[in-house]
């Protein structure tokens, strides 16, 4: 589809406005720059290669992806792809060593076992693949325990054939604090950061990159000067779970949901036409009895639940309601698993046209 | 993709089994032939013509579909569509009086507006949409509060050119009990289903089709003797929602998440490769602390924590644990959320390959 229009008519229908993320962006951008951080955005928000452009164009030294598919198609905006992901299994292993014979390619990993398998298929493959170290700072997900452990873990890397040893990954997606509380959690973070370089120095080795970075914690990265590189996601479009934490007001929110009224026939209800086949059934991180989304023409209506296409808001507290066949726009609780969902997002132009745009690596679980 | 295969190399995904799933279709099939009631099965869980092709080949009298997206492609499989939805705006409804000159269209509808509205749009289009009355039985969502109120509306539709009065519209979405509690809701649907059909009846109007019916209430739907027509969609694979309800054996779950396990290095976790971006963040309806879905070969396992990629196991309570790079298969709380992430499926067939299956109304939003 090319066509361009004034209007969403067919709903629902993910709006992106693109002027705000090209302020979201550069804000990022700015910031970085002013604290001498890199920034590697990850992909998985916008699963878009226009949208990977602008970051590169912005200043960004690379792309993050979760998954391989991910990263194969990302690799046609930039040349320095990190899969953020534990990829050790043979179906993976073989499409990053063939992936890094065109691109820089580099993942985290957490165990022997993982470096072992993805440096004998690079090797195979006749490629190099960069490795970084996963150390767990936290999130309790993936990653090795400690900074002893971490350097073992690199020890190994510098000595396996076909991987290159790039440095240390983590990831604090457990920090969802602000003030005090956050401030906190980041010293503790950059010290286990500083003994883990300090240990590796002493092994002589270097962890090149050290990269970390969330959205939540993408504007304190200063408090965490041990990392070289952040990853945030989110932030290029935001969404509740941000606002509601209290990293973004409601205008940065970039990506809404279009939907319609289709019934307000039971009492103080009025349905939407986005269920969790739109929005998802993500609650909101720090508020999860928020409710799924906020809407913005009628900020006291609460969306109470979902079916798969149905929103249930209840407009109880609402003086003026929403009627039959109006549309409302949706900020999600959780962006990224919404723009997963749809093959084609909408495209507010700053010249107020809509184009559609598609969803690049929508689907690319593997 | 045309290529069969022995086992799934790259994960995470969909595999569907499908003798099980003509086990359920027939199941169904059977029931309902003995108690002499319709089936006209959602497409909303499988999204697939050729499990469309299935119900219709096993005596499905239509097919049921949410969005008009759906039914524009089921209407290549039967010539009889519904649409549960109440779908009014003007693009829904153009959409619809186009489908119906070359199929048999129907479309529940809860209010006055959107019955004019429907009804417009099909005259000046020169077709016929049949309408249902979208009556609340319970479930609080969208529908008419009472049988008289049904029959305002049936009045209208019967009065309104373009427009075709086909019957009664009504979902038990709230019915997931068993045993007696079921009974007792049940009896009384049917008694406010009797009601209406006495009042239309005592107006001069026919409810020629009662269509009702949900996978918790299918196997039941003799208990609902005035619905002439049953819309199960979870039934054709099961899930954990209907497995924990007691409404299917685990055999009975046709449609399992083949994962890796991708990291193992967090003490007492394993970590797979399937998150909210495999297996959606649906908690379980009748057991919500039970996770995220049910590991068939580590059952004392628990899925506690997704995040997009990652499936977090604690694999405390398990004698022997999972290995990394083992692949794991997992059903899922709610299966129809699932089926819609993925462009393709795999099918493993009576003798034991596997192919490619396309999900063709995958992400028909509107």
């Amino acid at each position: 589809m090319m066509q361009t229009a004034k209007h969403i008519d067919a709903t629902p229908a993910l709006l992106i406005d693109l002027p705000q993320v090209r302020r979201n962006i550069a804000k990022l951008a700015h910031y970085a720059r002013d604290h001498r951080i890199k920034v590697r955005p990850h992909t998985k928000t916008h699963k878009s290669k226009f949208m990977a452009g602008l970051q590169i164009e912005a200043g960004a030294i690379g792309l993050t992806a979760a998954k391989v598919g991910e990263a194969e198609i990302m690799a046609n905006v930039s040349p320095d792809i990190l899969i953020a992901y534990p990829a050790s299994d043979p179906a993976r292993a073989y499409r990053m060593a063939e992936l890094a014979k065109r691109v820089t390619v580099r993942v985290a990993l957490d165990s022997s076992e993982a470096i072992r398998r993805v440096g004998e298929t690079a090797r195979s493959a006749g490629s190099t693949v960069g490795l970084l170290v996963d150390l767990d700072i936290g999130f309790n997900r993936t990653g090795v325990a400690t900074p002893a452990a971490s350097l073992d873990l690199a020890r190994l890397i510098s000595r396996t054939k076909g991987l290159r040893l790039d440095g240390i990954f983590f990831y604090p997606g457990h920090v969802w604090s602000i003030g005090e509380a956050q401030t906190n959690e980041l010293d503790r973070i950059d010290a286990i950061l500083a003994e883990s370089i300090a240990l590796w120095s002493q092994g002589g080795l270097k962890a090149e990159i050290v990269s970390g970075g969330s959205t939540p914690t993408a504007y304190r990265s200063h408090l965490i000067p041990h990392q070289t590189e952040i990853r945030p996601g989110t932030s290029i479009y935001n969404d509740m779970n941000t606002a509601r934490a209290g990293f973004c007001t409601l205008d940065e929110c970039a990506a809404r949901i279009v939907s319609t009224v289709v019934s307000t026939t039971v009492p103080e209800k009025a349905v939407i036409d986005a269920g969790t086949k739109t929005l998802t059934s993500d609650r909101n991180v720090t508020l999860p009895e928020s409710g799924h989304g906020h809407v913005v023409e009628y900020p006291a209506a609460k969306i109470t639940r979902l079916s798969e296409e149905h929103g249930e808001l209840d407009v109880s507290a609402c003086d003026v309601r929403p009627k039959l066949g109006e549309q409302v726009q949706v900020i999600p609780n959780h962006i990224c698993p919404c723009v997963n969902l749809q093959d084609e997002v909408w495209l507010r132009t700053e010249d107020g046209a809509i184009r559609p745009l598609r969803v690049d690596t929508r689907g690319k679980l593997t």
